[in-house]
Formats: structure tokens, C-alpha cells, sequence
């Protein structure tokens, strides 16, 4: 079995594996002139970069994200694309809850801080928090502020068992003290997080983006920052990476992490096994986990 | 039923009710020259401002905190002081989880950045913590940490069912990825993170205080701090306030809350609902909730 994998890194974690012969390549190198069985594709990379498949023949291809926005436009014909379902849902919704407390009890003030100020912020326990998206990281998340006093509201694409459709969202807003986007961007989503939106939040309530930075529409957000009226803790930004002296950097009341949702020390680990599971199936001659687009 | 409070807007939230009368009164005002039922004490203030209630008579005095450490050197005789329980155990739990997911998530690093700086973070899932402290914050604290997938180690004053005995700290320290502080101050525990503690923690551990300052040897943990080795998320610190200039402010991997453990919206109404039990209970000839010092 031929393992296409990113990086030395990655390669040495297979060295052992007495049925996996390793290869680092990545797209746009030179075709290796044979099929490679299963190629991990690098993270974090642009969708454009997909491109670069052609000429290369290979039977997977497992991306290490979960959202696979623009990969449509950019995946040539002749492959079968994997997104890495159970890798990132954990460390991104734990980042979502570490965000939202520190929003909540003024650790971005506190860190900035050379001083003891003593002020009150309004701390997580009583209030009313709303996630927008109702897959896995909003799932997990879910999970993981139960214990918090809070009382929680989903908002999905349309309305189900326990999930409110995405049409109740202008009513519920104003009802709520924090916003959660974990959402996938595609057409639906993308901008959904407008002036209009932002207008309807309630004074002194978090926007927390964990989904992706073009879910949310830039110039409005950094507009409606700028009153001090809404505070936001994103991990994703439109553009990213969000360049020095973008407005973003100083709004009050904003904290931005550089899109590490899921890349923690952990992430190697849930990667490697999601990678050894496919490497599995297509050994047993079973169809790929994940499939989420096959241009063949 | 006479209620002495600290402050005037803690007055105007018991102004409709009317079978209690509320005066403002803090200890080292001049006395009234009639019994307080029950005098509410000011949040934060030094236990030596105790001193000052000497020539007022107060049945019972109700101290809007947990802990109650150096009360018992400076309470006049005369007086039933209950502490704060329910009031800031919730709160302060929600602290220590915001801090540790935080420092495991590079919050600090993030809000002191001015530019996209993406570095790996351990984050918390798979994280080994140890919680030091079997009260009502450890409590709470191990409800919310839950569903974090940490393996959670609980150590208290003596070994009993899931709590190791603090004699065998030394063992577990070297095996734990954060180490939360949720004791009281006391002489058992007053130093108790000295060189050898602090020693014992592996290499890129975090130390989380949301217990008191003097807990932790300042001088120790600023020298374990400077060669980078460990890391800190302290709440409370000795001295309290943290001075300007203080090492503290600058060691590498430190973040310093101004000691808000509880100090959030919902504290008022917490501390409220206290108050109104023991009016209860004064009013029916009940004995008072939660006496820790009696000087009668």
C-alpha cells in the first residue's frame, strides 16, 4: 500500500509499518510516474493547490480538515476526496468554549494587562447562549457546556428536535448573550453574519467564530466592534491570515486566534487513525470513509 | 429585621421588601447604637478591617466570600461570622476552566499579538490534571472539566473514595500536564507550591491558582516561571494586589486575573439569595447557615 503523506513528519509516524510504504508528495511536485493509494494532503493549504493533483494518479485522497469549502471548484476530474471526520469536531469546540469564557471573564483584558485593574465582566454561568450550526463541533460543544449554568439554544439549517431553523434566527438573536458560529461555509452560510445580523444582537453580546472567516461579512463586523456595543473572539478570519494592521487587530473588546481550531498536540494522533482506518478499508477492498467529493 | 449592607446599590436590591429595614454600615464606621440583625461584610476587604466592628452589636455577620482566612486573628469577640457558600464556588470553577483552557490553547499569547502568529498549542483534550482541593470549587470545578477528555486526579487533605491524600502529591506531581489549586488558606497549606513542589511539575505543565496568593511561594514560582520550563494562570497572587512591576507581570507563559474567582454578573443575585436564607432563618429562630468563627 502506497501512503502519500505532506511532510517528513508525518512520514516517520508510518516508518514502522511493515504493510505501508511512505512517500512524501505533496500536489503540484512532480508525478512519482505511480499510483499512490491513499495521499494525505497538507493542512491548511489552499483549495487552489488542489489543481496540482493532475497528472498524479491516486485512489484517496484524505484531506486533514474537516470543512472543505472551494475544493469543488479546484479538485480536477479523477479522484475520490475524504474530509477528516472525528479530527477536528473536539479541539475545535474546546477552543469555542475557551474563547467564549475568555470573552465572558476578560482574560484578553487581563492578558493585555500590566496592571491590576479589578473589573466586573459578566462571567458564562446564566446566560443565554446560541450555536449556529448543528453537526459535529456544534455537537461536541454542546457537550461540553452542560455543566456551564448556561441555557443553550441551537440553530440549525432547518428546524428540528431540539434545533431551530436558521428562518427563527432574526427572532432569537436579541435573546441571546452569545453566538457560536459552527457552521460549514458554502452558499448558504457565507455572509450569513451581516449588518443586519450583528444589529440584532443583544448590547454587550459575543460573537464567537469557530466555523470559517467568510461566514461572517468583515466590514460589518469590524463596524459594529468599533460602537463597543459587541465584543468577538474569532479563530477565523475574511481574509486570513489576517494581515498586520487589519482594523481587526485593535477593535475593542476582540480577540483573534490564528485558525488553530483543531491544530493541537492531539491532532496527529486523531489524523493517524482516520488515515490508518482508510488504509484499512481500502486493504479490505471497502469504499472509503468520508466521501464528501469524487470527480472520477 | 434590621440588614446592614456595604454599599448603596446593595441597599437599593432590598429596598421593596418590607419587613427588613437596610442601613449602609462597614466595620470602623461609627456604631449605630442598635443591634444589626445581619451586616453583609464588603467583598475583598483585608480581615484586619474586621477589627473595626468592635462597639456595634450584629447578630449575625455574613461575609460575601468563600474564603475566610485570617478572620480568626482579627474577629473581635462577639460575633457569628458565616461564610459565602453556593455564592462563588460555580464561578471560580468557571475560572480555573477558563484559565486552563487559556494556557492550553495559547489564549494570552493570541490577545498579546498584534500579528497572525500560528504556533501549536497542547490544548486540553488528553491533558492529565490534577485538582488539589476536595471542597465545593473542586466540586464544581470536576463537573465541568468532565466532558473534556482529561484524565482528572482529585487530591485532598487525606485519602478517601477517588481523592489521593496530599502526602502523595509528590508522586502524582511529575505524572500531571496542570495542576489546579482549589484549597483554602490555611497552615497546611500556606507554601505548600514551594522549589520542591514546583520542581516536581513536568516540563510544560501549567500551575492554576484560583485558590488564595500565599498558597503559592511567590519567589519560586517567579524563578520556575523565568527558565520557561512551566507555565502559570493565577487569579489570586501574594501579594494581592499584583504591584506594578512586579516579575509577575512579565514571566514568560504567566497570565494574572485581578483575582475575580467570583466576581461576576450573577454574584449579586448569589449572594442575595444567601442573605435571604439567613433573614429566614433569623426571623423563624433558626440557627444561621454556615458559621465558620463564633467569638460569643
Amino acid at each position: 500500500m502506497l501512503l502519500g503523506v505532506p511532510d517528513a513528519a508525518t512520514a516517520s509516524r508510518w516508518a514502522e509499518r511493515d504493510d505501508v510504504e511512505t512517500v512524501v508528495w505533496r500536489p503540484g511536485e512532480a508525478p512519482l510516474g505511480r499510483t499512490i493509494d491513499l495521499l494525505v494532503l497538507p493542512y491548511l493549504a489552499p483549495a487552489a493547490d488542489l489543481a496540482g493533483l493532475a497528472g498524479q494518479p491516486v485512489r484517496v485522497l484524505q484531506s486533514p480538515m474537516l470543512g472543505h469549502d472551494g475544493v469543488a471548484d479546484h479538485l480536477p476530474s479523477g479522484y475520490l476526496y475524504c474530509n477528516a471526520v472525528g479530527v477536528h469536531e473536539a479541539p475545535t469546540a474546546e477552543l469555542a468554549v475557551a474563547l467564549l469564557l475568555a470573552d465572558r471573564r476578560g482574560l484578553a483584558e487581563a492578558a493585555r494587562a500590566s496592571g491590576w485593574d479589578h473589573a466586573r465582566h459578566p462571567g458564562l454561568a446564566g446566560q443565554r447562549v446560541l450555536i449556529l450550526g448543528a453537526g459535529g463541533v456544534a455537537r461536541e460543544l454542546v457537550r461540553r457546556l452542560e455543566p456551564f449554568e448556561v441555557a443553550l439554544t441551537r440553530v440549525g439549517r432547518t428546524a428540528r428536535d431540539g434545533v431551530h431553523g436558521v428562518d427563527e434566527l432574526a427572532g432569537l438573536l436579541p435573546e441571546h448573550d452569545a453566538v457560536v458560529l459552527a457552521v460549514p461555509l458554502d452558499d448558504s452560510t457565507r455572509g450569513l453574519v451581516d449588518d443586519a445580523f450583528l444589529a440584532r444582537m443583544r448590547d454587550g453580546a459575543v460573537l464567537v467564530n469557530v466555523a470559517r472567516g467568510p461566514v461572517v461579512d468583515t466590514d460589518a463586523l469590524v463596524a459594529h466592534l468599533r460602537t463597543g456595543r459587541i465584543r468577538a473572539a474569532l479563530d477565523v478570519t475574511d481574509p486570513e491570515p489576517l494581515p498586520a494592521g487589519h482594523p481587526l487587530w485593535s477593535t475593542p473588546g476582540t480577540l483573534v486566534t490564528p485558525h488553530v481550531g483543531g491544530d493541537v498536540g492531539s491532532m496527529a494522533t486523531r489524523l493517524d487513525a482516520v488515515v490508518d482506518e482508510q488504509l484499512r478499508r481500502l486493504a479490505a477492498g471497502e469504499p472509503p470513509a468520508h466521501v464528501v467529493h469524487d470527480t472520477r
